[in-house]
């Protein structure tokens, strides 16, 4: 058991990353990660309060929960915090009206969004939607705003598919920064904003939690600069050099979810 | 006349840009722009040096060149400096092979090129197979080398066409450079090599010579940096923010070539 098992004392609170955690999507829906199921079934039968923070916006809730629970897990919609319902409620506030370069598979997240004569542009993990047609109508629409606001969900480079990695949204906000000479906003995972209102529907304090994730800059690097602790699991997209990285730094490193959960279970009350 | 027209005493060449110069790229092969057959005429008819500095990489220069005739331009192959062949010198000096993600139009140039067993990744300005599949197999090719090289003809942030502003390569390499954590090496304007090749195609110096184009940052602060005059013409993508541009201010704004043609034919020779 790892020496830095002990870093896990008083932690209350475990906010699970989906993608490369729970399972690799792909062709199928995708293949649950070994020992996963099971880990989050002990997860949730310990006392840890237990919530699920994605950066998912190429499916709805509902689709990406109908497809965890067809692979054995014990999930329901009201347990994820995604980026689609959390760019909504901002929509809303400021009275943005998008145009959505977003898949189809998420459009249904923003079926109650003005989306007429738009003043901004959300950007979502759109997957092969992101033609260059696509792309370039995104473009033109925030070239014709006096004030271009472009709302990214998320800003992940890659994600791991079982059928190899993946471009993932950021790389495209990049894009279209570059083009517009612009900023975007984040809303998801590294966004404090996204962290603490996954932690506060969890109840817990930002010190009393540890986030689990594949991503060591998204997740692990984020959680960190919220004032959580973070692990990163050896699976999903991550790679050795994760363990080198220039700027950020795990509390720890396991092998998957199952060695986390082992770990939590040893320590946590301590 | 403008007044900062004297800032043109002593040039003897002249390199031109030619998207949003000459003419305006679109369905049909596109329009020339008012005014400019007759100024490239005139120019050839004086003492100038004239030469053609392209970003262009979705066509071949035969095909170019083949295009701006039928325009009524008088412009022939040898007198074009483009990305394209000047990569695959740079391809045939290192030994790299290059995985290509590029539009059909400018494959030709890239004939004599070994792609096999790839160990770099080449971008152009691949407009419609900019799709989600394309790019994901060269962010994926460059995944897998152990020092990946990624070599962008240009790095332009847009063009116009006839329709419209349309995303240029710089936008997806910036995506590619993002996703892989890596920079770009630059073949094209605003690469100071590239100016200098075309300024010793020429046979002039660069404090002799004068850039004529329609992109602030790539024509007239590239060929500035260079030790070369530079105007920016009022067509093509020009927008009214260019000339308050926060870092790069060039040596006179004209409506367009015509203008620029007039001025020059008039000072050049003081």
């Amino acid at each position: 058991m790892a020496a830095w098992g002990e870093r896990l004392a008083g932690v209350r609170g475990v906010l699970l990353d989906i993608s490369g955690v729970l399972y690799d999507s792909g062709e199928g829906g995708g293949v649950p990660i070994a020992g996963s199921v099971e880990a989050v079934a002990r997860l949730k039968r310990s006392r840890l309060k237990v919530r699920f923070c994605t950066n998912e916006s190429q499916k709805s809730r509902g689709h990406l929960v109908g497809l965890l629970r067809h692979l054995g897990y014990d999930i329901s919609e009201g347990e994820v915090t995604a980026p689609a319902p959390a760019a909504c409620l901002i929509l809303r506030e400021r009275g943005l009206r998008p145009h959505l370069l977003v898949h189809d598979g998420v459009r249904s997240e923003f079926a109650q969004v003005d989306t007429s004569n738009p003043n901004c542009v959300v950007i979502a993990d759109a997957g092969e939607s992101f033609s260059y047609q696509n792309m370039n109508k995104a473009f033109q629409v925030l070239m014709e705003l006096e004030n271009p606001v472009l709302i990214s969900l998320g800003r992940g480079r890659y994600y791991k598919e079982t059928s190899g990695l993946m471009l993932d949204v950021g790389a495209y906000t990049k894009a279209l920064e570059y083009a517009c000479g612009i900023k975007a906003e984040v809303v998801g995972k590294p966004s404090p904003e996204f962290f603490k209102s996954a932690l506060q529907q969890m109840g817990v304090e930002a010190h009393q939690a540890v986030m689990i994730g594949d991503d060591i800059v998204g997740d692990v690097g984020g959680a960190q600069r919220c004032g959580m602790r973070a692990l990163q699991v050896r699976t999903g997209k991550f790679r050795p050099s994760d363990e080198r990285h220039p700027e950020v730094k795990a509390d720890g490193y396991v092998d998957n979810l199952a060695e986390a959960v082992d770990l939590l279970l040893q320590h946590a009350d301590k």
